[in-house]
């Protein structure tokens, strides 16, 4: 079976993008991602666009033939991938197994979501759809207030302090500032984000992902196809697996983890023959602070209670034992909402190729991205790994 | 490279399903599907969901999450794909590429499209979102007038009259009587067809697929848990192909010819080592008559502009030269948007089985369907083929 490589990338700026449509939004991503490799539109055989909200919010769907017409491509195979905010992640494993199957040797997989200039009651009705529209939106659940519960509920059962959580936002902030696409590239400190509007108790604005509009694209090849691609440095996807897990809080044992995450990257780490140890950089998807200490656990890299600590005694730093987030994350280069899992992929292959300027990771082999749709109710994990 | 088999289907009724929500609809289809194999829900490894528009329509993303959890499988990968009206045919095409790709023993594809307990304007809303939305639908277009632009096109270019074209609502309507899951069971004829309302000059109500709700599935595997299964009839899965055109009618160069369903077409038979005289069976995309004929026409089967000719001929019949859409086609078996790719998998099967009852194909032992989306945005073509 063919090893796959991610031979290009390209993103726009996060921003308020109230001017472009989301053609326009793929296009720039997905052309940066083709001159990046330096192969040429028509080397594209496949697309799969991740996307959520396209159809409720811009009145379009079939993306992935509007993508292939707007690209110059008609004709190539196509598709949109919606799983909630982790339809990115989605996107790039579909694509992952479309190389691996052989029937395709140049896929591109796209992620794009435009939320801003909905205006703001749609966005949260556009986000809830990612829960159960009939048990859990109907009772009145926004997406955030189902955060608020899961901090809650981590904060009681192990008696972690807001203070230790809230820091993960100044952790991204910090990096975002070296990041040229970064939605919010500026430092915040502690204090502005605990004095920050309460959004949904105990969870402030500050400690919440932006709402925002981009694209991202990553290029993916077969090894075959690899020998057209002139590049120093070679990325492999190594390990590539998605999972889910039920859909509601409340059919959950466990509010304070997400068993999906947990199932995602055994199944990843196995497939790439690596242990949480091996991981030179990593992306986690914290829509909300809390979010990402409870990803830090699941994904193996702390006992469950103990993430938090990993936040404070600076090992998520670039130059800690486990650099996380290293250009901004959800919080501070943004979360646009079905596009973020192809940043993700985007951020960890700056790493890999030693691109990523003041932030730069050390001699970074092997990254992990973790994308999250829903509360955890589908989760996929994405190892990169550089081979030459 | 494993071979993909087919060796479950399953499906609802097509029908106003008012009192049953997206969820109820999947899982019955899903587990139809899984008692048809004999196979366990544990079995299942990873879900596709074809669906257009359950965001805009039941404010319901997340349908792989949601169907994994309603199954009782959370844990299993699983997305939603979204092709327009060809959502199930690219759902199946993903999930044929995850057996392919190794990674997936069994593979649940799902279609499901919940219609008609929306308000009508809202159903014409969620269609015109398979064309370009700020090009097409800004300007006033609906998915159905789209259509009968083709319609005129056709009639104009190839003198070809609306009476042969309309036949082939009588020829569904005469199939689907013998269809138990048929949303419209019941004989038509030509005067009835051409007297009834205009819907867009010069479509006819009855020439026009109606607005449905339902739910198909299939499971597929790989030849590994092939061993599994225990059955007399086994159907292998010997091509499946995917292809996009421009989106929109006002970039083409020719309005009677699908290019997606002739690339999409070529390339499954080539992978399938047959030629369009092998097919035995075959469904085509027939959302509007007129798309019926040109379907016949781009899939190889006649000369351009003759298409209409098998129908007179009678070719289409069961024991013609070309059995088609032999238990009602999209205008009497029904078209739940995302549903129907399944539908016409799982129609195929029925007759590779000789399972149709008074509707079967004498000795069927290849199959062919065609899924379109858009008005030919995107088109899928699979080929089954009875291998014991």
């Amino acid at each position: 079976m063919t090893g796959v490589y991610l031979v290009g990338i390209g993103a726009t700026k996060i921003d308020e993008h109230w001017e472009r449509p989301l053609r326009d939004l793929m296009l720039e991503a997905s052309l940066k991602a083709l001159r990046d490799a330096g192969l040429s539109k028509r080397d594209v055989e496949a697309i799969f666009v991740g996307n959520m909200s396209s159809g409720y919010l811009q009145g379009q769907e079939h993306l992935g033939s509007l993508l292939a017409t707007w690209l110059g491509v008609p004709g190539v195979a196509a598709n949109k991938v919606e799983a909630a905010c982790g339809s990115g992640g989605a996107a790039f494993h579909n694509a992952f197994l479309a190389v691996k199957s052989g029937l395709y040797d140049c896929v591109l997989a796209v992620g794009v979501e435009k939320l801003t200039d909905a205006t703001t009651p749609d966005a949260t009705s556009a986000l809830i759809m990612a829960e159960d529209q009939e048990y859990v939106a109907f009772a009145g659940f926004s997406f955030v207030a189902l955060n608020a519960l899961v901090y809650k509920a981590y904060m009681k059962k192990y008696g972690a302090k807001q203070e230790d959580i809230a820091l993960f936002a100044v952790h991204d902030h910090k990096y975002a500032v070296n990041n040229p696409l970064a939605q919010y590239p500026r430092a915040v400190t502690l204090e502005e984000v605990l004095s920050s509007p309460m959004v949904a108790d105990p969870l402030r604005l500050l400690e919440s992902a932006p709402l925002g509009d981009g694209a991202a694209a990553a290029l993916l090849c077969s090894e075959k196809k690899l020998k057209e691609v002139e590049k120093d440095v070679v990325i492999e996807v190594v390990g590539s697996a998605l999972a889910t897990d039920v859909l509601s809080l409340h059919d959950r044992a466990d509010l304070t983890t997400l068993s999906a995450t947990v199932k995602a990257s055994r199944k990843a780490y196995a497939m790439a023959g690596i242990e949480p140890k091996d991981v030179d950089v990593l992306e986690v998807h914290d829509a909300f602070t809390v979010l990402g200490v409870i990803h830090l656990e699941d994904l193996g890299f702390a006992e469950k209670g103990a993430g938090w600590k990993l936040l404070k005694e600076g090992q998520l730093e670039k130059d800690g034992d486990l650099p996380t987030n290293t250009m901004g994350g959800l919080k501070a280069r943004g979360h646009p909402v079905g596009a973020t899992g192809i940043y993700q992929i985007y951020d960890i292959a700056v790493q890999l190729r030693g691109e990523a300027g003041k932030n730069q990771v050390d001699g970074a082999e092997v990254g992990l991205a973790q994308n999250v749709g829903g509360v955890g109710g589908t989760v996929s994990v994405n190892i990169l790994k550089r081979v030459r």
